[in-house]
């Protein structure tokens, strides 16, 4: 496999999804995020809602009593099978052709089986607070509190699976800060970095 | 003061520094960095030497030891006085027009001061490794071991005068791994987000 593949790791409320999206059309790639989703929904059988929540989060609680809570006797997890499916789905859609893929430890799956363009998306709280708030509405919890708890639940889940820590800024080509910068503009550096990279060498 | 300033904090070893005067050749903008230290050199009458070494760097052995042990009856050092010239030198050229200073703390000095565009650079440590062998040569502690210490020092110091975690993404416009990406493209990304930020709105 040598296709060239850009993952985009993200904090939660930081446009990552729109900017992925957004970057794949200006270079005529497919995105794969939602159609992750739905691939996952077809190999497993199990719910959208389900992959959604269980395959880029730890569950909320602690997270490793819940890792182990629904092991069968060979310690083996319903969410463990999902990263299995996953993790095999990246793998064959990386394959495929050069793509964007979104979230997922696809940056950590990839390493030394694509070349990879690996980028960190970021942004302050006051801005994810607001973009949460316009995308998803207003929940019990404050935004700060939700933004914090997806966080952590996104590097629990992503250290669970693949022992390295989540949001490391060296383990990215570039780290982009969607609410100082615009998204629109993160989207363009992207695209700029993967011609680069890729094309003009 | 409403000078737009683009402000670059590297890793040791990273190139920051040649990616700050590429970056300001390609904008046609100064570039303050040797240039800095004449003029700290000039206001203070303190060595080159000790203004590079001290003027970035937490002192060798324990920080908090010795940056109390040179403390007059007032509770004030050398260096402190060094950091108060610093940040009035920063300032001035802030003042004085658009331009691009490497490292100096001038992303925390500048903050609210002037139109900044925040980068950080970093890169893999064998990538530093080979480069501070290249450009210093071979010394008797390991290139590894030269490079954690000097991090560990700048963010000392960092720390210290600002009171803010040093290297902390967040804190940045965008982060730019040089060792992945190769000083020539980040100098153009950044020159590109200059253009975008400040020129093309």
């Amino acid at each position: 496999m040598s296709h060239r593949i850009i993952t985009i790791s993200r904090e939660f409320g930081s446009g990552g999804r729109t900017i992925g999206r957004e970057t794949a059309v200006k270079l005529g790639l497919p995105c794969y995020d939602a159609e992750l989703i739905e691939k996952l929904e077809e190999a497993t059988g199990l719910s959208r809602e389900y992959i959604a929540e269980r395959g880029e989060y730890a569950s909320y609680g602690s997270w490793l009593s819940s890792a182990f809570s629904d092991r069968d006797c060979s310690g083996h997890s319903v969410q463990d099978d999902l990263w299995c499916v996953q993790r095999q789905v990246i793998l064959e859609l990386a394959g495929n052709g050069p793509c964007v893929i979104v979230g997922r430890c696809a940056d950590y799956i990839l390493r030394g089986k694509a070349e990879c363009l690996n980028i960190f998306i970021y942004s302050d709280m006051a801005k994810r607070a607001k973009r949460i708030v316009e995308q998803y509405g207003v929940r019990d919890n404050s935004p700060e509190k939700r933004l914090r708890d997806r966080d952590k639940r996104r590097a629990a889940y992503y250290h669970f699976y693949t022992g390295v820590k989540w949001g490391v800024v060296q383990n990215y080509h570039a780290a982009l800060n969607s609410g100082a910068l615009g998204m629109a503009t993160c989207a363009e550096m992207i695209a700029r970095l993967y011609d680069k990279k890729f094309c003009e060498s």
